[in-house]
């Protein structure tokens, strides 16, 4: 069973970093909507529901309704606009928070308008970069009752909280697969859940197949996945299968295992190349190497998986990936 | 008010690794108990329970009232007896979990009667190197069941899980403050907690004054506490002070305010120093680094915390270190 | 004796990253100016010549004969520019590297023309994302080729160039001290240095004092200096000091035990702070922590230094920074 | 064509690391040539000249007889002795030095009787723990000096250096490729070179097909192979191919084009794996990762590397470990 793709609108289009404002010339949603179509491998695309977005709820119900893509999960924007600089949920300013929750409800509203029944917070501001500039448990209080407050406003939409130990703060709060779960086991609530990235697992020298399993060992929490690549100490944001390999065979045999269903996301920063054919490229790797995963025999993994054994998973996964 | 220190008995004695046998040559138990005592600053030892250690409990008993130094906690050896390298509580082994369970309650009852009230378990072999190599579930979960049990064995007695990323295994299920904490909340024991070891806390990213919140807010789950030094990419396991200060300092700030009041365990590897002198060294520096934090007037600090602003920080770090 | 602290010009005002595309709003190159010289403890500005900078050359003369500062060093734009995304001196398309050639030269003569007697290559897009994506040796003589020639275009000029071990490329050619040093002893011409980023240095794991010493032994190497701080496995590019504390101090040790008087440029990303008064607490840091440095009785330290001993080291770090 | 294998001797024997003294049994010299030989894939063994290796040269004189092995390289050991535990060839004491000297010169010695031409150095206790205790300058000037003497001491030895960020110091002197290419550049002996370890590369975030490309250019300067792999945070030495795949591609790709012949020496601490069976393991994914390189077609390799593009970088490795 292979699972559905989608990809984050933008990713398609073009980047920039703290150094170089504009690597490409930009596109319109359209032009997007076109080129993520064009790729053939895409159910769906993701979207980051910054305010001119939400100011083009029409044009969006269009694309979508031309292109015939679904829509895997909205994303609040609490990222990229400067309002929330200093943190959204975690603000200890009352109008931030607010706000935080007013754009966050609307979101929710759209999805439920659109038939998407996942809302993404990635909430990369909120955190610090200095020490001795946050009062650590006030702003893990607050973040956390405003996350229960979404989760109570629609119980039809699962509202799900992805995890990155640090950038663009130098340290985030929602942080680790281990505190993440730990914050949604004291909240509660069912409709909540964990938008798992590949590559924020793995900066975080977590086994991304491990966390899968932790996501389901601490009451199936894994709602939504990000998928892409990077050298283990930098979100680099790159084509799937482009640097590791047989960490990807893992990680899908254990969605598979754990019983995953939902959406593969492409969520990379293709600087330097075309966007289009960067997701491309991430949809053809997540192919090949699903099918490979595929091949694996459950009876047989679980064998030597108990066998705790270096040279018996060695020998497996050679065989996996050489054939012997 | 300055928290008491205690040292791992073999810290004041001499160390190996893994490419040299035998840095210097090795100290009786009488003799590690002496230079323990000559550094003046110490009021407690802790202790790994070795095999050999659990063989001379007359002994330690005789050393302990000889030098009038109370031991900070019992440490169960899960680590230096190769009969745990693939695991202890966790192992898929039942032979091995029980003598795990066997051991670990051996030591309890050894604090117990030397009037310890706590046991500390550090799992260093409980996780995997090689991906393919472990059912991530079965064997967490076998752990937890297995801490629970030991929960249960003796009320009286906290347990204390010292957790790290990494190190012996590539990989520790015991891995961070969030994970550590979620394990506890589910097992639900009072008796629970634990030993967070500064160095592992940097090695693991984590900013050492938020672990100290963490244990604090989810239910108050702080109770030892070892302390060193290293370059945050590896336990380096070197003197207090040496590259750190600013953090320490915000550290010991954050243990006032959530009120600690347990031990400071000095847990170095001086390999190629005097062991004695390398902890009298870091015994030292706890001293300055108290007095320095000491003088934080918290009114200030939380006002400051407040402003959730890099330049506020920086000017109020600068004062507390250079008066200016 | 206290070195002279300059500023990039840009760090005075906002700034953007991969989410954010602005943080808070811009100021005009006057504006920038002034709040610089508000600052009070600057001798001179570092400017970044873009494309919009060099069409203002006049009004840079302005601001600086208003202002009264000096150009620390000029940088050629070879990173903000899109056109050198994949490279600019090791790019394999001719026209790109005349490209680059002939901005440099053109970089080269205005600081000619203002007095300005260094020149700084930052090649940050020199490098690759993707392995099977650059032919190592190929590329890495292009570039060597270009430093030569710019070399050769005014021996009255210095080009430093500075090393970074990653970022914006995932991997950089010019990477480390020593590799930087090596292809400098290559090429052998005099007026070719280093300015060494004290965060870039800590980023790869170098001790910054070790590169000083290290700039100095292999041909007095060391021409420019960019100073900031970070948590060692980003180049965070903090406020100075807010992070690390004795590492400057054996930084500025060895500043001065190998004679370099050049500037101190403050080089950070305040995304969050006011940049003016994120610029100005570095300047403070600066102060104290140049201060302590000068403290340090050299015969003492050398002593010290010479014994080899962590104990002996970890006593007298104490004694410069609590004074006992 | 394929690469030689050889093995670091006690590599299919046990190990132990710094918590656990020994994980499994030792056994003897013979028994360790038995099980080396045994494994079938190797040509000969690379060999640490520890005191007791040094007393015991007729007996390994005639395992070598017995076997057929050849010898790789001598290592000369000033790593596990702890007379050097804070440096050999750089001691400021000078009795160590001239010890390191006397020592390696007696493995030259020993390398010519039996026909082997590679010393290796690998100076792990060479560098330093904390700062502020090493005169860098000084150290590294007395190591090179005493690498001078040895390479002319035997013209006909090649003398390789093997460079590590750290480990077992938190610094070491001989880093990265880099800087060790710049020592050897400033020494200019012919028989001085590089002993590659792909795992010391990838630890240092070093590209290890970008070292060899290096090593090429700058004087053809690689003369030995240490394999093994780990997940890039620490020197892990695990069985090769068992987390990087695509990496391994790239080195073997480049080794051809630059034309290296001499041996792999399998180096690994299989703590808790049988010793030959790790060995075994990373002997057969050698061989298949060879066979997938050595399909590369040059020609294209070339063309693909010019596009210096992620997305035909992407294209070809799937191609190459996919077939499409």
């Amino acid at each position: 069973m292979k699972l559905k793709y989608s990809v984050f609108l933008g990713n398609v289009g073009n980047c920039f970093d703290r150094y170089c404002a504009e690597y490409s010339a930009p596109f319109t949603m359209e032009e997007l909507f076109d080129r993520a179509t064009s790729i053939g491998k895409l159910s769906a695309v993701d979207l980051v529901m910054t305010e001119e977005m939400m100011a083009n709820k029409a044009q969006i119900k269009e694309c979508l309704a031309k292109t015939g893509l679904k829509v895997g999960s909205l994303a609040v924007d609490t990222f990229a606009n400067p309002i929330y600089k200093k943190g959204s949920l975690s603000s200890t300013e009352k109008e931030i928070r607010d706000r935080a929750i007013a754009d966050s409800k609307a979101v929710i509203d759209f999805a439920s308008e659109i038939g998407c029944d996942i809302v993404t917070l990635w909430p990369g501001q909120d955190g610090y970069d200095y020490i001795f500039s946050a009062d650590y448990i006030k702003e893990r209080t607050l973040f956390a009752d405003g996350v229960e407050e979404l989760c109570r406003y629609n119980p039809k939409v699962t509202i799900t909280l992805e995890y990155k130990i640090k950038e663009p703060r130098t340290h985030s709060y929602i942080s680790t697969v281990g505190s993440t779960l730990l914050m949604i086991e004291k909240i509660g609530l069912p409709n909540l859940g964990i938008a798992l990235d590949y590559g924020h697992a793995a900066l975080g020298y977590e086994t991304p197949a491990e966390a899968v399993a932790m996501c389901s060992m601490y009451g199936n929490r894994l709602k939504h996945i990000h998928i892409n690549d990077n050298y283990r100490l930098w979100d680099d944001d790159m084509i799937v299968g482009t640097v590791h390999t047989l960490e990807y065979l893992e990680f899908f045999y254990w969605l598979k295992r754990t019983g995953y269903n939902g959406y593969l996301v492409i969520d990379q920063f293709p600087y330097r190349e075309d966007g289009r054919d960067a997701v491309s490229e991430s949809a053809e790797w997540l192919d090949v190497l699903q099918e490979a995963a595929e091949k694996i025999d459950q009876k047989e993994a679980e064998e030597i998986l108990g066998k705790r054994d270096g040279v018996a998973a060695s020998k497996f996964m050679r065989k996996i990936l050489f054939g012997r």
